[in-house]
């Protein structure tokens, strides 16, 4: 295998990347970033373990890497209160999410501050204090994960986790010059995540790296029976996005939201997105911007009030979060049936519109508006900087939010969203943008090896590319094979394995999902046939290969049933 | 290939099937059956044209059945009124569905009556009369979809077409001696039906026989983009039953509403599965069957009142029907939030308790009442009907009714209840319940010719059905093969294209779904390969075939790329 689902493992020992940790939390002077954090001792113990479990061969692919947790997720010793004291509680266990990520060796440092119960997109929503922009303390970090987007962008934690129901997970990350990873809805469990909307909350990632942000995401990733909503990649899953990707782009008017100094760097992300290869064509997005409504002044909203309505009278509620979810009350049950009907028909359109485009390039935010803007206008300002992330969740697409540069201290990102179970294809198209090379956050697939009009670049390549296939290195076969001529158009070779005197011979591997290797053999004419290749590494590998007459031949026979009998 | 797919053309004319269907109206003098007919002169009109497209060759696979829909369907020329006649409004088309059937050459008598907005289980609830059992009129003939069973119990209609929320295209079914396959949700599309309960609803189909349901309900499925709910067969929808399927029984504590002279019947059902090869396992049910209480006593009944709630107050509503959609005014929208979370936890709860099984076996209704009975406690009543029916949409799953045998005239019938797109699976056993040839409702699949180890009986031949591939008859090749006895274990052979002398080989075609066929790809040792196979009618499939070396060897020039340069 090539290095594409590489080793994470910090070249420090976890003892010396907590102690550094530490020592970036004190010097950086940021505490409202923090609800709770652990002792020194607990987590030396902690990184003393790991060390040892390293040294002891224990495959920890996150090891030496630090992380903190949003105060809506549950780790177990710390307190969750998503950011209402009053409403705290002690977790008896990890959110299988954290579990996961401990069990591969990162170290959770503590909980993050928020927007009280995940409501609100600024970061100014917590008794626990405002959070800043890691680059200015005069401009909100953006929220709801607020502390956790900063704990990272200050160079505190490796990554951490936040939640996203309208854009938490995104809008935070492009703020403060982040990756932020929006996978499906439900690829990475939600137990032991205080609810916000509960049909459309997600579990994120911020990260410097797209690397470090995909294999966190991916460790978390798969069903549980903890979170019955939890979903599994289907069998035609994606694994790639295509050589040439059709990338959508909003016209013009749906821009006026977006602060003029970020139109430059809006303008040299599209114009990024086609120096990587990508044809854009402009869309009319208003009908996704406005399944926002839905969200926040439909009946949707009961689903917060279903999460902690009780806890709306409590005296550290924030009085702006209790307003909006208050709001629910006047909505029947029939309301919400009603609006979950239009939310499919909603959904029903933006497959339409986006059918035939790999993804949707938009700004993730339109402003990083500063603490002054925010107190003037809480819900004004909090509301246009969804604009461009509300709609995600709702109409069932995951995003990848990575930065696009700054305007003065101003931080500017955009998301690649794509169709559910599409994420690969934003994380391929990140890492095209970033020029770095893409990691895997998608299932392996199945292996296909190919050695002539398959290979890259080649007149037939194009067949894998179209099913979504996935280039995984070069590769030899054993010393076992001979290559033959076919006269065919485009001409093909024939590998074949030879009794004796074979050689080596040079492919690919592609991998794909089991239903497109099940789609490509079916679409093969004659005289290819597909079957196990041996590797020089001594493994075997579906592949391109024939195989010659062997045994007795029982033709005479008249089948197969005739000659056992 | 086979016949599985098979032409039900009916042998008559189009136009003397619809003047036997009028007669027959006639003749059973059940008028409460009908709430609209077709004129004869319209239909007659209809079946001359359908006759003489079939004359001129048009593909025409329903040509010659005349079928009835349930008056909650939209067929244009007649009033949708689901049985209130103040409700009803005139459609301008077809409903999808509808659409579909007309397309095949099934023409629609006319719209059958229904317990009113499709909301009960008796057949009494209606404006039009109270429907009766088609075999004893002192019966009910169960609802909601009653008329539609009964037209086609009375030998009026081939099939008809019913809906289901909560048991309406399946009780109906057991009490007039039917078949009634109610699809997986969103298989079927239901734009054009009025919506009881509309993220549970489904459209059914009535039919006295299995590969007439079939064909009917295979005719209507299909994504549309009408109705945004909908959904496609996923890509690796299981194709077939297994050969030894196991089937979930009822605990006997979960079978103490059944009427005691039923009870003989359903003991014979389960004997039955033992004696098709099925192995049968008790498992306890009662979970399942509570998820009604979500349905009926939780705050999902305000999808109905989203649905119909403002003609509640309408001279014509049916006084019981009014009382249980009015129930629904107590719950807010954060009741139905909650309520639907407690869903998905029923759901996975479901999940796991099934896991391990192929199907899962109830009866259909407990007991068969008269009208009487319902008169004398129609909610009571009503509710015992949908015991073993109710939880089967809620939980996401699909369902073939089929008959069971009689107690003097009261009908019994016994559910197969499958998870979710593994609907393929409850016709087969169906089929193999019935002693009939088992009808394709799922997508074809994808070719694989077996020659040797792999067919029917032979050692291997379980790779197949453990990936729910499905038997699609005995193949011939092209005369251009050979095959060559392999020293393997088990022995198989090898079938490899001759030059000259080659042979007309006998094999089998099996149909994989396209992810199942990737992964018998994936599995498969060398030197097996698969490739295309020529057959004796000179078309081309997936099959089990080895190429010979032909051509220039290449092997000197260091793979593909060096040789082509």
């Amino acid at each position: 295998m090539d290095n594409q689902t590489g080793d994470l493992v910090n070249s420090d020992s976890a003892t010396q990347r907590v102690e550094a940790a530490l020592a970036r939390i004190s010097a950086t002077g940021r505490p409202e970033a923090w609800i709770a954090l652990r002792g020194e001792d607990d987590l030396l113990a902690e990184a003393a373990r790991i060390d040892a479990a390293r040294a002891a061969g224990a495959d920890l692919p996150l090891a030496g890497n630090v992380f903190a947790a949003k105060d809506n997720i549950d780790v177990a010793g710390l307190p969750t209160t998503a950011a209402a004291p009053s409403f705290a509680y002690r977790p008896e266990r990890d959110a299988t999410a954290v579990a996961r990520l401990r069990a591969a060796g990162a170290i959770c440092l503590g909980k993050t501050n928020l927007d009280q119960f995940a409501t609100g997109l600024v970061g100014t929503r917590s008794p626990y204090g405002a959070v800043r922009s890691a680059a200015d303390p005069a401009l909100i970090s953006g929220g709801s994960s607020s502390g956790s987007a900063v704990a990272v962008a200050l160079g505190i934690a490796d990554f951490a986790l936040g939640t996203d129901t309208a854009g938490s997970g995104r809008v935070p990350a492009a703020l403060n010059g982040l990756i932020g990873v929006k996978a499906t809805l439900g690829l990475v469990p939600v137990d032991g995540v205080v609810p916000a909307c509960a049909s459309y909350d997600c579990l994120t990632v911020f990260a410097p790296d797209l690397a470090l942000a995909t294999t966190a995401i991916r460790t978390m990733t798969g069903p549980s029976p903890a979170d019955p909503a939890s979903r599994d990649w289907p069998a035609d899953t994606p694994l790639a996005a295509p050589p040439a990707p059709r990338i959508a782009v909003p016209h013009p008017d749906a821009l006026q939201a977006l602060d003029p100094d970020f139109t430059p760097l809006w303008e040299a992300a599209v114009e990024r997105c086609r120096a990587a290869g990508a044809d854009t064509a402009v869309i009319d997005v208003q009908p996704l911007l406005d399944a926002a409504l839905l969200l926040y002044e439909g009946a949707l909203v009961a689903e917060r009030f279903a999460a902690f309505g009780e806890h709306l009278d409590a005296d550290d509620t924030d009085p702006t979060v209790a307003a909006i979810v208050r709001s629910a009350v006047k909505f029947s049950g029939a309301d919400l049936a009603a609006d979950q009907q239009r939310l499919r028909a909603v959904r029903r359109d933006a497959r339409t519109l986006l059918a035939g485009f790999d993804a949707l390039l938009l700004p993730t935010a339109p402003l990083h508006p500063s603490l002054a803007d925010v107190h003037a206008d809480p819900i004004g300002v909090n509301a246009r900087m969804g604009t461009y992330t509300n709609f995600v969740n709702l109409l069932d697409m995951a995003a990848v939010a990575l930065p696009a540069g700054t305007a003065g201290t101003k931080g500017f990102g955009v998301s690649l969203i794509v169709p559910a179970f599409h994420d690969q294809v934003a994380i391929d198209l990140t890492a095209r943008l970033q020029h770095t090379s893409a990691p895997l956050f998608a299932p392996a697939g199945s292996d296909l090896v190919v050695f002539g009009a398959h290979l890259t670049k080649q007149p037939l390549n194009h067949q894998l590319t179209d099913l979504g296939a996935r280039y995984a290195g070069d590769v030899r076969t054993a010393p076992a094979y001979r290559m033959y001529a076919l006269d065919t158009d485009p001409p093909k070779p024939l590998v074949i394995r030879a009794g004796t005197g074979g050689a080596s011979l040079p492919g690919e591997r592609w991998q794909l999902s089991p239903a497109a290797l099940g789609r490509f053999l079916t679409a093969l004419p004659a005289p290819m046939t597909l079957g196990g290749v041996e590797l020089d590494d001594g493994t075997w590998a579906t592949g391109f290969v024939a195989s010659p007459a062997s045994g007795a031949d029982i033709t005479a026979a008249g089948g197969w049933r005739a000659h056992r009998q």
